[in-house]
This record gives structure tokens, sequence and C-alpha cells, in this order.
């Protein structure tokens, strides 16, 4: 291409961004980060030049993380053994602190480097702050859970007012009920509970795979409640996966308009799921 | 390309607007819309998309409009005679209401339509409306052209006050005297005040030719306020090219960041100059 | 009168005003402006005069303007011959493009030059501006009225903002539909529309004629909906009076408080009909 | 007069005003109220039309009364003797609690209830109330006129308060020290004072005379400082014209754009004043 | 107590005022102000400071005060002789003239000075005042008390004004019907019907008394409509206290959360009632 | 006591509060939190509980924390050796991430959890949420120290933001470069830095000495910068001492009104520091 095609091209490129730009003018997203692509240093810039990107052409981008593999690597780090029941890691109170240090002191605050890094403005929140998710225990009777919980309320105050200021939040899961005791989340709950407190356009949760497979290993473009059951019946629909899908179903009942499961190994992700047409995994409708 | 490497190249253009989008959001440019991406259907719809991208991404254009040929052409029709004398049309009162008619009732609206068709929301003004130019005599003893104006002073709350509601003005270089009475001004001129009393970022010209050439017919990339009275002097820059030229370093001296004269006939000429590096005109310094 | 009682007399008339202005604060009239009173010198000045005192006591006047001689001149001028079919003018592309051309260019102007002689602000608009009026094709199977619309919907959100600057909108009854594409509407249509739109205290149809007359030729003060329809039926109302009273029967029903046809002949029609309790014409009530 | 004929004369004369609305649109008026026109029934009816016909065409009217003849009225209903110094009133604390129940509790309330009468929405205050006036007394070494004050400075922090809700102030001329300590400050000097600190645009004192006469009893239409300096050593301008002028010309000097002493038996005076070139007294300049 | 106990003791005092301020944050408490606690000097300061810190600490206290002895003492003074018919004052017009000038120029400017002395910020009004009570005649029948009134209806607009200044409004209880005709109305009505129109969180009638007492004289802590009934059907309420009773009961009934009648005698009878669970009287409930 | 005399106690102490109350209403107060105050149950308790009554009261609270010896605790559970050259912690890039996970992580957290328990509304930052500090590197030429850094700018628009919806910002002593690169800064330093951003009214350092003492072990009440020098050349203010000195001095240098060492043993010590005269520590004049 000669150099002027090459500045042709880029037009045109942008141009074609425009009905979506459009389409999404003023609204929510609730993103789900979380797997590769907030390992891999090349999908983790890329993940934070959308996230300011979108937030300049007039979204509003809310990032929820999670952190399993790093809250396990500290916990060994320190002699501990990280345990799960059922996918749900064992959280006693001390177990809770590690859980709580990482998420908020080193994920989260990488997450705010990198959108700095990029000329964006984020802050970075848990469930705390703000009061802004109240949380309760999640299992009544298994002490060593003590420290597992689901959301219970979300006030969304803060969110708004960072809102105005063009901020960018980041949120790890953690939440609090009255009397201040602390809970770890399940992070695609949050971010499912979230996507419906703020009536968000879309819920996008990054993961490892491609979308929602079949038992074939064939990606299911689009799945309802029904076909989820199914999937979760046959099977299908499985550990790790089963959180995300929950919660995805969730926010689309509680008004999201769409939930989305992407793969979050495809560079720029969120960009080709908002600005294109064919999208890049698995849409969940009500 | 692969399909995937066609997403992939999609995401890392818009990426590289994103310092682009940084650098202007919330900041005013003004472009002086005439010549070819007048006239070309393609030039014409490109046109009105870079600017509702630029409305999108945060920007504030604010576009005035010339239609010398137009005028031109219906006065032909009405069976009257154009004339100009050192370039500036005879402007008596039967002329000034064609100029008026043509400007504000054809070009002006079809500009709006452009805009309405790829999603926008342009308001057309005169100089009249909001009483936001106020005009006075360019020539005080030649009674023929009487009704050839030039700026006396702007008032800019109208633009302010459509700026809150997200709409983009469109202007006709006509203004008013105190009295009501009309005039006729040249629209590079009109351009430049706005720039000015706005203290807009740009001030972007839209010309027929590539820019600036020298006497070898080189494109000047920058041109200081002493290197333009020199090609004035030498008869480089001339005609039509004078009013351009005076209106881009009229605008740099009374706090407009940057004037450029581009190439109107380059699809998205308004793009490639505000998204890339390399320029595609005549950027002219203070 | 002795130069006291001069004075005395002019200060009773402004306290006369009082209840009148007490009455309207804050609320708006949307007035069809055409007829006499826009084509005689005096009641030209005398209409704008009405208008900016009203916006400055508080109203929120809204103009509409027809011009139906003005584009019939027009076109003579450039050869072409008016056509109407049943009070409809035949409206092909390039009849339309007149149409905008005479109403947003000439006509329009014209009112916001007089509004700015009396001290006012105008802002001219055409339904395409601010996307105001969102129009449809009016009778689907004639090729050659194709450009004749009607109201679909309209978007006060530019009323609303120019309201805020304390500007007094003046807009030619021309529609667009999703495509861009432009229409001629009634101008007393476009008048109800925006009076039910903008849920206005009143709708003054400027006429030429006292108001509605009987039979008899007398003056008819108040018109309920069903001796509307007898008149119709009697033949007694008809021609160019239809619309008017078509559009001012159903801004009442749309939540209008009163509709009015009032003789524009009339120095100072608008005060008069706003600052009287006897009223100047006939008042349609739903 | 035929109807129609008193119909057109009753819109010129509105006509006539709109000139007059259009300079003092947004402008604050203070208005110094006493003597004749807060006496006699038909001139206090016409003074309230005058204040809300004022708020209404959007200018900002501050009422400042005064009320001596009611104040010596109840002191000799209680067996007390009015007593005066060189034109000031010895107001002991017996006396100053008599002055403060008449000026806020009847005169204020009366004019309240004038204005209530004619459809506005007047608000009566007392320098005290939202700390309006701070006061010092006036007079360091004599006790029984312990309570005579002037004022130390202006919080016009109330007034504006009450502006963004449409409310006209009326003021009782009282202050009070950083104790709490009661003045009686002379309603003139309130006036002046209040209007220098609101940058009133004209401060209009309403007396019982044609304005001021010169020795020959001739009315001057205008005053300069040193012409009033001059009338004050020759004894024409003395007694309770004194602080009058006083007042008028020291608010001048603090900014205020006129001061007028105005003829307060002329019926709707202040419409006059405000709406007619010839004005109805004298005007003091700076 | 060594002086670092006696910090703590304070320390510990404010801080069990906390809940209190949080439950009480920006809401408005109607306050009936009246007995010895405005007579009293140290109850008076007390009153003041009460209210004062009540502001500052984020409630919104809205005063009306009585004022009958004052009004009794003033007419004896001018030689008139007050008298009551079923406990209703004998208001004839020369009455009314006395009421509005004790209450509005005597006792509601000592409140004003109170809180000035406080540090606060009063601004008295009248039901006049900001037409913030229309009033109606209570009895139609009796000629000799033609200005005894009730509230018709309260329109807060003045109160929400004064609020946004961070004014402490302070009311004395008269008001006025559409043509300007002045009522004396029961201030513990006023008071109750002020405290429905804003919604208040609490009505507080201060009395001479520890509450309601039952016919052996003990405080009864709450009080039922039902209970009330039977109270007043016993006679054990009766008198003065039972338009205190009715005003506290229908306020509850019409959406205030709590009424209060307490014991206006106690130091800091308002800072007790909300800052401390146990209360200082009988409470009201719906 | 009696109850009654109780009562009595608690509302003389909440009106003794009133003028400090007033005083400092609406001011900005940075408090440095460290030291026995953040370990002690207690203390910790009743800092929140100070916080909150503060912010309530009218107050604006900016905590800053420490939290060396959890960082060192930290450091020690993981195998690694905290280092000190001249009190200065010897941060390598390893050490900086469990700096920031400590005070991000850990104690920021459970800053915002005693906030929560006590009904406030905290939100924790670093200095890089919101681009809050803008840090820059302490020692050039140490490598080892490479991430020791301290405040270059501070841009408040997060704080002010938050501000509006009533939260309390909690900020951990980190800032970033504008590559985004973390610093571990002393957090009195960043104390003394925001203060002088926000122009706060008071800078509080809490610490575990009574405040500064003499030679001889005497606590000086106030020190001017003179003093200040003369104790650091006698060696008399010394190691941790040193930058909180510093930081309080160059605060009221930079426009902070006071700048105070307390000590934070004291139960409540800042509610004593705000509402007493007498103060708990040594003021730091400039």
């Amino acid at each position: 291409m000669t150099p002027s095609d090459l500045l042709n091209k880029k037009a045109e490129v942008l141009i074609e961004a425009l009905p979506y730009i459009q389409a999404f003018y003023g609204k929510t997203i609730v993103i789900k980060y979380g797997g590769a692509a907030m390992i891999d240093p090349d999908l983790k810039r890329q993940f934070a030049q959308d996230v300011v990107l979108m937030k300049y052409v007039g979204m509003h981008p809310v990032i929820v993380h999670g952190g399993g593999p790093q809250i396990s690597g500290m916990m060994k780090r320190l002699g501990m053994e990280p345990k799960f029941v059922e996918g749900v890691r064992v959280t006693d109170p001390e177990t809770m602190s590690i859980v709580e240090m990482v998420l908020a002191g080193t994920i989260n605050k990488e997450i705010i480097t990198l959108i700095h890094q990029m000329g964006g403005k984020g802050v970075g929140l848990t469930g705390k702050d703000g009061r802004l998710i109240k949380a309760k225990r999640l299992v009544e009777d298994k002490e060593s859970i003590n420290h597992v919980g689901e959301v219970d309320s979300v006030d969304p105050e803060i969110l708004r007012t960072l809102d105005e200021g063009r901020f960018i939040p980041v949120i790890s899961p953690i939440g609090a009920d009255e009397t201040g005791k602390t809970y770890n989340i399940n992070a695609d709950l949050v971010a499912g509970s979230l996507a419906a407190a703020l009536s968000a356009e879309k819920l996008l949760i990054l993961t490892d795979v491609p979308g929602i497979l079949d038992e074939k290993g064939t990606l299911i473009p689009t799945l309802s409640k029904k076909k989820v059951e199914q999937l979760i019946q046959d099977g299908v629909v499985r550990g790790g996966m089963m959180p995300k899908v929950k919660a995805a179903l969730s926010a689309v009942e509680e008004g999201v308009r769409k939930s989305h499961i992407i793969d979050g190994r495809v560079p720029h992700a969120l960009l080709l799921e908002i600005f294109t047409d064919q999208g890049v995994g698995t849409e969940i409708v009500a």
C-alpha cells in the first residue's frame, strides 16, 4: 500500500467505528477482567488501552477483577495451603486478610497503573469503599469458609460520583456486612450484580476460552436461559464456567441488555466486541 | 489477511487514534468547509462522517461554509450577472438577498442534512441568528458593493448554548450591523474570527490544493508570518489563497494554537489531519 | 391631555398589562406567522416588537412561519410553474429545493432580522436543525408530490436548549425522515404539532380574516369541536382555513390550553390577544 | 376614540415600554419608600403595582422603607414623648423596641400585604435577618441616643438567595452589631448602602416634593457633587432632605449608575421614572 | 476529675451524639417555641444555642413561635382589654394589628437576635412573607373574631429557598387569604401544618409542663390517637393543651415521623430530645 | 449526679462544641494517622469515631496513613530482611510491591472498615488512584532505593469529587511518575503536601509522644521555624520526628493555617484538638 492508501485505510476504520460509538454513547459497560488478559504483558496493555479508549468515546466502563492465582501464590509464599471445596476457596479469617491484601493492594493497583500509563484516571475500590457492596455470608453452616460471601445489595453512589469526574472505577470483589465483617465474593457474580444495579448496557466477562462450546467443541454464538440449563444438566457447562454463565444470565434477567462471555486471549478483545458486529464469543440472552 | 488479522488491524488503528482523542478532548476545532469537499458526493459524505466522529469523541467542531459557485449559479438562473472586483463579489441589495438565500437556505441546509444522515445533530446559523456576528462595511466608498462586510465582533453565546446540547453548529458567512443591515463576508475570514473568539485549538481551512506551494510547486509544510509576507510579495500566494492565508495567520496571532490549510480533495481529510502526525497540508504558525 | 395626564395614562396601561404578564409568565406561546402580517412593513415591525416584548416579560414565544406566495414568486422567476392539487403544492425534488431555499434562506432570515432590529435574539431553524421535526410522506401514492410531508414526531430538545439562552426560535415548516429526505409541511400543522409537543399555553394562528365567520359573515368568538365539524360539513370552513382550524383543534385536543385564529391585519394583534380580555378572533376549544 | 383605537393605543404604550424593559433587564433597583406614597391608599396600591410589574419584567426591585410618623404615633399612644436632636430621633432602649416593633411588625407587613394583593411575593427583612446589615453606633458620646446607628457593612447573601426564588425583599432600616445590639438607622442611608453593596443600576428615593428645588423653587433636573455642596452651604438643601441627598450622592460615588430623588405623590412615580425619558425629579450624578 | 479525665468525658459525650447526628442529618425538625423557654433569659439563650447547633450538624430546624402574653401585655399598655372566647382571642381588626405588630415586630425579632448572638443566621417570616401560609377564617359567623384563621394551604417555596442559603426560618403564626386579609392563627396548628407540608422528621412542641399527664399526674410517654381521644373525652387533655395535642396528632397523620410535647423549662430541652434515647416528654404516634 | 444533671451535663458539652463547629465548618483537616492510634483497638475505634463526627459536623477530614511496622512484618513473613539507610527504607522493586500491597491492601482497608463500622463512608486511595500524587525519585544515585520517592505535584480533583458525595478519603502514601513507576513516600510528607495543595485549615500529625519536647523533656506548646532549626541543630528533634516537623513546617509555609504534632495515644485526640482551646501537643507556626 502507498502511504496515502494507508492513511485512507485508517480513516475508514475510524469511520466504521462511528455507529458503535453512537450506539454506546453514555452507556455503562461492566467488564469482568481476569485470566490470560491479566497475565500476559501485551494483553494487559491492550486491555488498558481498550478501557481508556472506551472512556474517551463516551462510554462508562466499570472493571471488576479477580485474582485467584495471585492469591494462591501469595498464600504459598507465606507457607499457607490454598484449599477449595467445590471450587470455592476455603476462606478463614487469615485467608481473608491475604485475599484482601492481594486483590486490593496488588492486583487492583496494577490495573490502576496500566490505566495510568495509557493516559486514563483509574480509581481502585473494594466493595467496602464508599459502602459500594453490602455482602452476606454465602454458606451459613461451614465455619471454615466463614468469609465467603455473596452480594446482598449494591449502593452505586460512589460509582456515580466518580463518573462525574471522568474516573474509571476498578473494583476488587470484596464486600462487608453492616458490622464491617469482610467477605470474599466471586468476581463474576460481583460483576453481574454491579451490571444489574447500574442498568448496564453490557456485561463482558473475559475468559481464557473462545466462549461457551457445545459437546463437540463448537462455539455457541447465542445462549438462551433454557439452553443454559440444558448445558449445565448435560455437564457441558461446569467448573469455573458455572459462575460466569450464572452471572451473565442473572444480569440479563435483571435488566442488562446483553451479557457476553468472550475470549480474553484475543488482542483488544474489548474493542472487537464493542466495535464490530460479529462479536468474539458467546452472547447470553434472557 | 485472515479475518482475525483484519480484526486486529482494526483494533490497532483505533488504538493509534487514542492519543489524538486525548489531546483534543474538549477542544474547539473551527473548520472552513468549501471547494471540492462541498461538491463531490463521496467527499461530502466523508466530511460529514468526520465531523460527527469528532463530536462523538469529545471535540467541538464548528463549521463555516462558503458557497461562491452556487451563488453565481443561482444568479445566472435568475438572469443576473455575477461581477467581481479584485476577487470580491459586487454585492448590491438584490445580490445580497440571493447570497443569503443560497447560503442559508440551500448550502447550509444541505450540510445539516449530511450531518443528520450520519447520525449527528447539526444546527444551521447565519451570523444574524443569536446575534453571533456583528458586521461592518468592508469598503466605505463603493456603493455597488455596499453589502460586502467584515467581522466587527463575535458574540459566541449561541455557540456555547448549542454546545451544551451536543449540537454541531454550521455557520453561513453572513453578519448584520446594529440596524439589521445584512453583510456578505468572506467565509475564510469568518472562520478565522470565530476561531479567535472561541480560543479554538485549531482552524482547518479546506482547499482544492495540497496546501501552500512554493515557486517550484513544492508543498511548504510550515509557514511563519515572515515567510507568508515574503510569499505574498513574491506573488506566490495570491488570489483566492490570500484570504485563507490571512485568516489562518490572524487566527494564530489571536490565540488559536494552530491553523492549517489542507487539501479537501483527500478523502477524510479532517480525520487524517486530526488523527495522524504527518498532517495533510500547510501549517501556519504565529 | 396635559403631559402629566399622558404620563398617567401610560402608567395605567402598563398596570393593566400586569395580570396578563402574571398569567403567562414562563408559558410557551406558539405563533403561526403568515399573511399580511408578513408582508406589510408596519405589521412586520409590529409583529417583531410584540414577540420581543413577550420574551422580555417572561413568555416563551415560538414562531412558525409559512411562505407560499414567496415560494411561488421565486419559482416563477426561475421559470417554473407552481402547481397545486386540492390546495397542496405539487412538490417534486426541484420544487422542494426552492421551497427550502426560500423558507430557510429568505423568509426565516427576514424574521430574524426584524427581531434583531427590535433588540431580540432570534435563532432560525428548520425541522432538520437539531432534528427538531421528524417527517413522513403525507400521500403515499402520488410521485409528483413526493416531498409533501406531515409531522411524524417532534424532538423539542433544541427548543429547550435555546430557551435557556433567552433566544427566540423561528421555525421554517420543513422536516426530514431518518434518511434525511426533506419534506415540505403545512406551516399551520407544524405550529399545531409544536404547540402540542411543548405543552404550550396558547397556539395563535395569524390570518388575513377577522376569525372564523359564520354563513352570515359574523365572527364566531368560540368554536367547539362539534361546531367545527358542522361548519366544515356545511362548507363554511373550507380552503386555506381548513388546516388552520384542524391545527387549532388538534392542538387543544393534545393539551394546549387554548388555540386562537386571529386577524393578523390588526396592528399589534399578538399584544392585543395576549394583553386584553376581549381577544381578537375565534377561540377554538377542545 | 373607537374601541379599536383604544386597543391600538394600549399596544403602543406597551411597545414604548420595550426599550426600557430591555435596558433594565436583570438590573437591581433600590427604592427608598416613604412619605405620602406610604400613606395615601391609592398611592400605596400604585406603588405595589409598580414594584410587582418591575419584578415581572425582569428587574430586581429592593425596597427600603422608613416610618417616622408611625413610630411617633405609637409612642404617643403608649404615653411616650418622641424627641429629636438635630433631626435624629432620641433612641433609648425602650424607644428602640417601639421602633423595631412598628417598622418590622406594622409597616413592613403592610407593604408585604400590598405586594401580596398585587400578585407578588414579598419577603420582609430587617438588617438582622440573615445578618444583612452590620451596624455600629452613630454618635459615640450621647447615652440617650445609644441605639442610633449607621451601616457598618452589608452582607447581601440573603438578598441574592431571595432573588433566586423571585421574591421581592422589603427591608426595615434596622441593623445589629456583633453582640446583637439593635440600631435604628436612617432609611435613606440604608437604601444608599444597599444600592452600593448590590451595585444597583438605580437608587430611587421617594419624597413628598417634586425633587431638589433651587432657591427660586425651580426643580433642578441634575445635580453634581459640587453643586450639592454649594446648595448645602447655601442652606437650600437642609433638614430631612440632607440624608436623602447624601445617600443619593454616596451611592453614585460607590458605583450605582444613577440616583434619583423623585416625587412620590405622583401616581405610579416608579413606572414613570423607569419607563420614560423625562424622569420625574432630580438626578444626582457622581 | 483530673483535667485529662474531663477532656475524655467531653469527647465521650460528643461521640454519644454521633448516632443522633447521623440519624437526623438532612432532616427537617419543626419546633413550636413558646412558654417559659421564651421568657426566662437562660432558657432563651439555650434554645438559640440548641437551634444553631442543630443547623450546624446538618438538620433543618424551622421555628414557629407564639406570643399570647406579650400581645395581651401590649394591648393593656394601649388601653385595650384582651378578650377570649373558649380560649380563642377575640380578634377584631384593631386587635389583629396589635397581634401582627407584636409577633412580627417584637417577638420574632427577639428570636432572630438570639440566633444572631449564637452565630446563626435567622430569617423572620410571617405566613404572608413569600406567601408561605394561605389562611381562611376559622369561625364564619362571629364578627368579633373576624381575624381568627386557620391554615388553608402552605407554599413551602420560601422555606426551601432559605434552606439553600443555610438560613434558619423563624415564623410568626399569621396568614393571609387571597385578598390579603390577615389572620391570627394558633401557633401550635401552624407548626403542625408546616411540619406536614415539609414532611418533617419531627414536630417538637415546647410547653411548660413535663408532657401529657394522666389523671394521676403521671407522665404518659407515648400516646396513640385512640388514647388521645379518650383523654379528651375524660377531660384530662383540655384548655391550651388541646391545640398542641391536635397539632401533634394531625402532623403524624399527615406524614411527620414523630410529634413530641416536651418540657421547655428543662435547659437545652431540644438537644436532650434530639440527642438522647429517653426523650423528655410525651410522644404522639399516628 | 441525678439523671437530669447528667442530661444537662451532656447538653452543656455539646454546646461547648458549637464555637468549634462554627469555626471549622466547611474547612479541610488533613490527618496523618499512625503509631499507637493505628494499633490499639480502642484508639483505632475512637479515631474512626472522631473522623466520622468531624465529617458530620461539616468538616472535610482527609486521612493519610503510614504503616512501617506492618510492612516490615510482612517482609519478614516472606523471608525478606527490611533494611533502612538513615531512616529511609531500602526499597527495591520487590520491596516496593510489598509496601504497596500492605499499605493499600491491608492497612488502608482496615481504616475503611473502621470508618464503615462508625457509620461513615470511607474511600481508600493511593496517590496513583485518580492520579492524585505525581511522584519523583528522592535520591537519584542509589540503585537500591530506586523506589523511594517524594511528592512532585498533587492533583486534588479526585478529592474534590469525593467531597461532593460526602465520602472520607483515606490515602496510602504511594505515588507514581508519568511512566507509571511506583514510589514509596514518607507519609508525613504526603500529608504535608496534601494539606498545602488543599489549602487545609489544619494538618494534624498523630505521634506516640506528647508533642515536641525540649532537652529537659518538657512539652513545647508552640514552635516557630527558627526554633525548629535550633532544635534540629541541637539534636533535640531527630530521627522519626524529623519528617513530621518538616512536613508540619512546610505545610504552614505553603498556606495551611496551623500544623500540630499531637499525642495519638490520648483517647479521642482528634476531637480534643479540634474541640478544645488547650490543644494536645505542639503547634508549629510559620
